[in-house]
């Protein structure tokens, strides 16, 4: 019996090892980008029963599972600030996020970058000192309103 | 007095607000990007002489503000997790962090982004929408090695 | 053996995605409302044995299972304030929370809007810009009083 | 000098209880509702200067604070969960947050209430078992999108 | 200029040592009981116009700190967990307090003892093997009701 | 194999749900208080060989968990502080603690209340405003000494 | 204005530094083991009106600063666990504490050993391998009772 | 499989209850002090393969937990300070702590209690007004060089 | 089903207590340095296939888990804080971690030591006072740029 | 008046940045390694009387400041984890900790690298792709050992 959307994505990790499967191969079994395809597996993102069905059918997934992926998950991660990629993130959000706060408020006034109306898009950007990593985060401005 | 980098901070404040100044005009007279000046003048990085004398004229910082500026900062910002708009970068991070985690080590291998040879571009994204934050975050991937 | 509502809870939640089942009708069955309902089945409110007894045939509980529904349960959320929904509304409570604290004292002197004798009810607020989520929250004033 | 949002705040504070003001009367003067003008003397929000001004007069600030009223503040609220009024809409959130969270999915599907697009407002609810404080909290339901 | 209930409280204790005063003797002053008076001179509870006055007359406090005695206070303690005595209270309920849930439960059924509407009553209780503390805790029992 | 004496805690447990006992009657059986008797069976005090007997044969326990009943356990709970009816003890320990700790030291002196030579007693207290729980605590007075 | 007993610690360590005294001649003074006296200025004892008197005479303190010595003190220390001293004994409990509560409740039943009627010891002991540190603690056991 | 240290601590506490050992039989035929054998039997202590072989025969361990005891375990112990036996031996720490290192630098100047060149006797201490717990640690004193 | 990098860990740590191996003859086998290989056998580094089969060979692993030994892991130990060994080194970077920023700015500018381009290596250093550990990190410096 | 260790380091830090010193000249004058000179002038380690001196005179302290350099101070920082490149150490702790311990353990037997008796070196190393950081650590072993 699977009591919560965490044994799923245990099930689709498990299944991605055994079978060596890329990302980006199931985002176009999927038909979504890579990074949202990558986020609905880990468990961030509600799929639609096709979707579903599609990534049910690639991890091998049973019929609860692939329930489960169509449900709205409870999101975020926990436990993983330690790992050296993520906390090099959460680090440039330390140390640059005040002066995004600055900067936009600026420019836009009072309000937030939505992580809702969000999308994200990885790259790798050619160098000849070492390729790069780019990431473009893009987020809908949502103003504050006097009520 | 001065005792510490974070008061020096303060008193950039302090002028800013009082002189109602911008970041952008405040970039424009130290010659770097808005991104990179605002997050020194917040005490993030390390300026030459000439940077740190031209934003005390700009700020009014006596002698012994100057020499700070140029000395390396203790960085990273601390108690400011509870404001919306930063709250909502590191949300996007929680959500999005093992995504990224993955599709870095499925282009490149085993390695992170740097937060250290890393540039940031902030910019209004036209949309009828709705007008977007479009951040772009660049950093060399750093490869781990075996030894 | 079931050693704890908590496990009661994961069971429900299995049914529920299992059978495609919806609150509002699991509420209409039990005869109360969608918000003490749902709260009800996720382990936060004790039931009566008829209420149990519905509940359990609606998720196929067992005997053991129906038992526990009737004991008051631990209340109480954990590790949830990740989620970005629930993350909003703690932080609508961080931002306002203070100016809800000045104006009850302002209207009903020194005392608590309770969280006992309380009720809350969620609705859909039609609207052109985009439909909004109304909550109300009612709770009996509580006086301190001198002794 | 004023250094920080919240040394302007400690100082509406003081000249609040010394003039024994009333919330609702600084509102009227602002022109808002009395949640969000609370809300924005105890520095969760940015005034226009007309506001500032008013503010600054009904508070005796001096220029620099009524400067640093028209700033965009760190927001949210740190070490006031002890409080008992302010614990109490916590645990609310607590025991009802998961519900709250089923329910809103259920009507809206993925996505969340803004904290932003939002307002608030709270009345006194006669009743002859005891008044209740009746809070509406109205916030825009804001949708996850695939890419 | 008095910012804040926590300044008033160190004035008070400061007074207090100097003038070498007894709570039992200021609570006959103020006309309440010892622990409801003792509570609001540390900054727990409101006073009324006469009960400040009374209180600023025993510890010389000044008219703006008399007004702040009259607004209702943040309450709760902070940092105290670590004194001997406070940390046996505490043990205390890390011991019983599942005990004391399970058997208020079975006496009242699902519900709360109100720490708003309560009372509390510290005693020598003379015993040859040594004198006692006794406290008497009174609360009103506070049922949660279906919706 | 029972490892620990918490797995004999969630024994009691789910035999007390099923089999719908009261503490009160456990109590009469094993021949002490229903506060010490509550809190023996929950973990918190060690048993006599009678004692632990007598109650294997109310909740149906095998040797080896009457055996553990009759060691020392460690004491304490932990993560239950957010259930609303134990919060409201830590609340009452939060506003009035260092009353406490006052008025105890100005009858007694330097010193604490005992957490070991301790008795609870809990009882329904009659009311015409709705009955009232009360709570006697009775500590030894244990004073320090100078050494 | 003294406000706390931390404001004469601070008065004494700032006194004890530049007189350059020690503890086992402010010892001798008081005339009370050095362990108790150091404990004592640290600011964990109440002295009685001579020990302070006579310590105040050594610290060159004012009246007032000696009638915050007469007062029981909120006690324990916060904030040193990263000093290697301190943090050494801390481990030896956390290597030995669960060996301590096995051999104390194997000699002497349930119970726990005063820190209140306790005494501590600080000696050199002589070695050729290099002299050791010897401390001896001595409580009283208190035993856990039925009730 | 036995994947851990902690593993066969469990599997020695389960056979000690069940057996009723005690811990002074099981050291004497382990051959070392009371003190040091516990600790090694609760994970603490890396043993030699006689004294691993005694201690499996007395509890009954296979030689996969055998062989385990022989490693060199991760020490310390967490969760256990709520424990009333073990908070009052930190107690004793947070409140003379502070002195504790005072006496110590003052008799042997900079330098640290060894928790590694240590040991720990416990005693029953008779007294006519209570027996009392007798604890005596003694380590090497490391003195901080200059380099 | 292995659903987690740590699992295989655990297979590793118990096949290698019971076989008796020592990991310098497993990065022998290996053909990296035993700093190298026993970290990625903790889990920390990503396995060529041909090292992992190696790996695997040696701690008799099934497929599914030389499948994870190639997979990048997420790095970082938790809850290992409390050993002594491990202490001291963070109590080493806690007393000197700030002077080796002050020195490293000193000598090369703002930037820092990479933890990635990054080597270790740890060697028994003779010593007639006793023999001592000797480790060497080196890192490769990367400085902060304007941008 | 000077009531801490760390007002002196504050002093120090501000005449170094106004004086523009560098800590390897502080340390010829001083006498002793640029690293145990920069962690003792950063309040880590004590001075001998002649120390003190110089370094007062080269920092312009005052006697009373001069005295406290003389003085055992309390080790360890506190709230510098952020800064990156503390944090890279902690980092490479974090991931290479356990295997530290397994080698030295491997290696040496139980027991731990001391802290105390430990020396620091940091170097230059020359490096075509990018000059390096080389740190040396050097602690004596410590054994466990039996009583």
């Amino acid at each position: 019996m699977i009591t919560s959307r965490k044994m799923v994505t245990q099930l689709i990790m498990a299944a991605k090892v055994q079978k060596q499967l890329k990302w980006v191969d199931v985002a176009k079994q999927v038909g979504q980008s890579k990074e949202w395809t990558t986020a609905a597996c880990l468990g961030q993102m509600q799929m639609t029963k096709q979707q579903a069905e599609t990534v049910g059918t690639i991890f091998d997934l049973n019929d609860e599972a692939v329930a489960w992926l169509q449900i709205v998950p409870y999101k975020g991660s926990e436990g993983v600030a330690n790992d050296p990629l993520i906390y090099r993130l959460n680090e440039a959000l330390s140390v640059y996020g005040p002066s995004i706060k600055e900067l936009v408020h600026e420019e836009f006034g009072d309000g937030i970058m939505s992580a809702i109306d969000f999308s994200l898009d990885i790259q790798r950007e050619k160098n000849e000192n070492g390729d790069r990593v780019k990431m473009v985060w893009s987020g809908k401005f949502l103003p504050y309103k006097t009520f």
